[in-house]
Formats: C-alpha cells, sequence, structure tokens
C-alpha cells in the first residue's frame, strides 16, 4: 500500500497534530496505557523491575525497510518484532516500548492507521504496552523508531551476551536460515520463549539473533584468536532459501549464510556439552522448533585439525548497510 | 554545516557500515561504556535504579529542527537536551540514553563527527552514558531519535506530570519566554536541577516543560471545567523576544507566548500556597533563574472573576505540527 494520498482531506495533515495523536491513542487501544504511564506526558513512567534492565532500539524506514508491497500493518509488526528478537537475543523478556514517528504530512490517515494496528496487535500478542512515542515531521518519507526496555528473566536474572565464547566451543542455531527476504521477515516469530530458556542453561555461554546474515553475525560471536567453521550438512536450509536459489542462481547455502533477517537465535555451548542430552531437553520444551549444532570455534594457530569439508561462512558475506538507497523503489508522494 | 558531500571517499559509505559504527564508538569515547553495558550488543544492559522510571523519545530531523545553518554539534546537542528537558518536566533525573540514526550514505564523515561530539559533551556534562544504538540508511535525508531512560529523584521519589492542577492554582514558568528561534534554543540550559527540587516542594502539583510555546502548551496543564488566565505584566519577556518583534511586527507578548522552543519549566503552585516564601525559597536555590507567577486556572462558571486585563493565551497560537515542510530549505545532496 502506497503511504502518501494526494487528497488533502484523507492525510494526516488535514488532522493536524493533536487529533493525529489522539487517533494514535485510539488505534492503539489498550496497547496504550493511561497517563503517566502511556503516552500524553513528558515522559512515560514506568514501574521498575528487579534486577538487570535491557534496551534496544530499532527503526522500520520507507523504502529501506519496507515499500508500497508491504502492508501498513507488516510494517508496523516487523518494527515491533525485530527490536524483540534483540530482547530474545539476550535471553530477556520484554516489557515496555516507545514509538518516535517522523513522517510526511502527505500521509493518509488509512496508512498511518493499519501501521498502528499492526503495531497494537503485536503488543497485545506479547503484552508489550507502548507507554510513549513522539510524532515529528519529514519531508517525503516515513521513519519509525520503536525503542525497547526489558529485563533479565525473573527466574534466573540471566544475560546472554555476544561475547562469552572460547576457542572449542559449538555453535548452535534456531529453525531454519535463508531467503527470508521472500516473506519469512514479515512473518517470524520472535524467539522470546526459546531465548530465556537458553539462558537459563549453564551449557550456554553466548548468544545473538541472526538479523545481517549468519555469515556475517557470526563473526561477533567469535572469540579473539579464534575462527568460526561451519559444517555445511547441519546447516538448516530453509524451503525458501532453495526457491530463492531457483531464480536467483545462487545456492541454497548461500542464501541461508547470507540472506539476513531470519531472526533466529545462534548461540555458543561450551566444548564440554553433552549435546545430545542438550538436544532432547529442547525438544521436550520446543518440539516445533529445529536446533542445529552448526560449527564450531578453532584456534586460530589450530586451523589444520579443522575438518577439510567444513567452511568458513565468511565468505558468504551478508547485508552491509550504508549501500547507496535504491532511489527507484522510493515512490515519492 | 551542509552535511552532504559529492566527494565519495569523505561520505560515510566509504566506510561502510561497521567502520562508521567503530568511529562513533571513537567519536562518543568515554560517553559509551563497554559493551554490554554500552554499544556493541543485541541490547544494552542497564543496572536498575530504585522506584520509577521515567522513558522520553525525541528527535532531530534534517530540515525540520535544524539545517545548514547550524553546526552539526548544535544538532547534537540539540537531540540530547530536548530529552533532557522531558526528564527535568517530570521533576526526574536523567540516566542512559540510546541514539538511532537514519542517515544518507552521502552525509559527510565530518558533519557526523562533529553531529557525535556535540551528543559527548552533553553526555559528559549530564553524566548520562550513550548504553546503544543504530544505525539506518533513509534517502536524503537525517533523522536522529534519542530515546532518555530517566528515574525519579532519590531524594523524593516524587513525579510530577502534566495533571494535578485544580480550578483557583496559580501558574508559574522558570526563565523569560519568547524569540528562542534567533538562538535560545541551540544554547538552552535543560532546568534539571530546578526541576528536580520543584518535585520535591509539595505545593507543586504540576508541571511541562515549554517546548511548542506557552500558549499552546497551558491547555496540556489546564485542568477539566477550567480556563488559564494570564497577567500579561508578570509574563517574563526574553531580550530575544524583544529583538525579534521589531524585524516580525508581532508584538513581544506573541512572541514569548507563541514561539516555543524555550526550554522552560510551566508548573502549577496550589492555591494556598504562600508565594513569597515559596519565591524567597527559589531565590536561594536559583538565585540567577527568575520565577514568575503568571496567571492562574479559574472555573469555566466564573470566568466574570477573571481580572478585567489578563489574557487568554490560547489566542497566541503555539507551534503547530504536520504543517507542510519548508522544502525549500531542505537542501538535498
Amino acid at each position: 500500500m502506497n503511504p502518501f494520498t494526494r487528497i488533502p482531506a484523507a492525510s494526516i495533515a488535514s488532522l493536524g497534530e493533536r487529533r493525529v495523536i489522539a487517533a494514535i491513542r485510539g488505534w492503539l487501544g489498550p496497547a496504550s496505557p493511561r497517563s503517566p504511564f502511556g503516552l500524553g506526558d513528558d515522559c512515560a513512567v514506568v514501574p521498575q523491575s528487579k534486577g538487570l534492565q535491557l534496551v534496544t532500539v530499532d527503526p522500520v524506514i520507507y523504502g529501506q525497510h519496507f515499500d508500497d508491497d508491504v502492508s501498513p500493518a507488516a510494517a508496523g509488526a516487523k518494527l515491533f518484532k525485530r527490536n524483540l528478537s534483540d530482547i530474545a537475543a539476550m535471553g530477556g523478556i520484554p516489557r515496555v516500548a516507545v514509538v518516535a514517528l517522523a513522517i510526511d504530512p502527505s500521509v493518509s490517515i488509512r496508512w498511518l492507521e493499519l501501521f498502528y494496528r499492526g503495531i497494537a496487535r503485536v503488543s497485545r500478542t506479547y503484552g508489550v504496552p507502548i507507554v510513549g512515542g513522539d510524532l515529528a515531521q519529514i519531508s517525503g518519507g516515513i521513519a519509525a523508531t520503536l525503542t525497547l526496555l526489558g529485563a533479565a528473566s525473573p527466574r534466573n536474572q540471566r544475560i546472554l551476551t555476544r561475547s562469552g565464547a572460547r576457542a572449542g566451543d559449538w555453535i548452535c542455531v534456531t529453525g531454519s536460515l535463508g531467503g527470508s527476504r521472500r516473506s519469512h521477515h514479515w512473518r517470524f516469530t520472535p524467539r522470546l520463549q526459546e531465548g530465556e530458556w537458553l539462558a537459563g542453561r549453564p551449557e550456554v555461554v553466548a548468544m545473538m539473533d541472526v538479523s545481517d546474515g549468519l555469515a556475517k553475525d557470526l563473526c561477533l560471536l567469535t572469540p579473539p584468536g579464534a575462527i568460526a567453521r561451519i559444517n555445511p550438512r547441519e546447516i538448516p536450509l530453509s524451503r525458501a532459501a532453495c526457491l530463492a536459489s531457483r531464480s536467483s542462481g545462487r545456492s541454497p547455502m548461500a542464501h541461508a549464510l547470507g540472506d539476513g533477517e531470519d531472526y533466529e537465535l545462534a548461540f555458543v555451548i561450551r566444548n564440554t556439552t553433552d549435546f545430545p542430552a542438550f538436544s532432547a531437553a529442547w525438544k521436550r520444551k520446543f518440539p516445533r522448533v529445529c536446533l542445529s549444532q552448526i560449527g564450531r570455534f578453532f584456534k586460530r594457530s589450530l586451523v589444520s585439525s579443522v575438518p577439510a569439508d567444513w567452511i568458513d561462512a565468511e565468505s558468504y558475506g551478508g547485508f552491509e548497510h550504508l549501500k547507496p538507497v535504491l532511489r527507484d523503489r522510493q515512490r515519492r508522494p
């Protein structure tokens, strides 16, 4: 759906700021608590939880993260779920969110309504209220930024970061990888329960979500002096990766390692882990989400010990930001 | 300073995402703690404080909040201080911030460096670290969004909201008003200490910061069934309001009530307050910041009791968002 309208009465400019904010509150409905615990004051007031707090911020931008082919509700939902996936990646639980919207005055009221209804739906599903926000003007575009606060799980108060791996440790991944750009990146489920469970397992020592592609993201889990090597037979290729391969001419493996936006969890388990027992515990807890032990970290000096058919994921690249924008995909009003 | 460059090697695109993020960490310096308590993981980890927490989010957008006439450091500082002013407006203390930047790849490295150095300077001044952020691409513009977390003052654990006024209560304002657009809105000092002190005074029952102009902002403090009336002789006209009046042909009062971006505190004290004693306590604490008792809330049914020469601030308007953007001020790369 194209976000812009040439009909003045259908544009948010026709409402003006106050009525747009009032409308947003209506669209959010119970997803937005009453002021001062929700929209409507200089700050939102949030009762503290115990222990460590988590903060993450991610945007969706018209022409970059979504375009006219995407439903506004899906764009709003994605904005929320990208951030939920970051909380999942630390093993945390999400608590409250604020949304800052920068928007052209010619955006249609209908587009904005569907966008916020998409946000409200995710808010209800995960029990995370929208407690505040901001509305500002930008020329010719839409940039929505969601900041999500979370906390360590009250069960174990443990947070998993990206650093914690050592040479010898094993690399695992949830779900399947690749071809996300066909549709998965609109439909994915943030691995919140899985992340919380993994943070409660002492053998798991590092974790992140796969957003820019495993090839690129793995570097961020790799400890100093080590290299990550992948057993290609263990990479969980998604059906979408195989479908994408037919039209792209690239291998399904290239899609699985390089596409990004999988929003699966990549995590590291200690060398000493009894993997069959760990995997069995996972299957009892998450029978519908597959778990793969895909590779291992090796000391750089022991590169000769890497099995001959294992691969260097980095050679498959990954999503690079700050490339020139595809301007022809941006339809301006 | 124009943010964009035609020289490829001077643009952030020439660095690519990873090196831009590394550069940002360098520019922030000690303003950015080490991961996971700063940039570099899926979320930032923030130790909890006691009591109520505050969250606010505000952006600065190229062509809307700043343009080529503004130094990048001033734009970065304003981004931070706008949010600090929101925390001040609740009587809270600021704790940590995250910055999400959406930026065209043709922005110059030099511009971005100065922008982040402006942020880092405010961070040091107020002791508020930048614990996380995001870098995304947007076509032809710059939109920076800062989310600031704060807390109720540990001294009194009291938060002041916009609601709390009753008919009969008095309206006060700190500092002086008007003409901010000439320069004050780049140079203002968020009233953090003043806000915290006011939240500790039981006679103060509601507060906000003056960002869109007192005329517009006062409505948000006005209790249901009441009207706000202003004693024009008590409005603290700034020197800038008088200067602006000479060139605009509008009265200094119109500037004081309508310009906005004063970032002063407007607050409400109970009807029963001994104002001379309150004012004397203020002067001992803040000898260099003036305090004015500018008006009062009246029951709508008792409008006849309003002194004849008092005015309705609302008639002076205030800054309205979502007006068509001044496109000619946006110089695209």
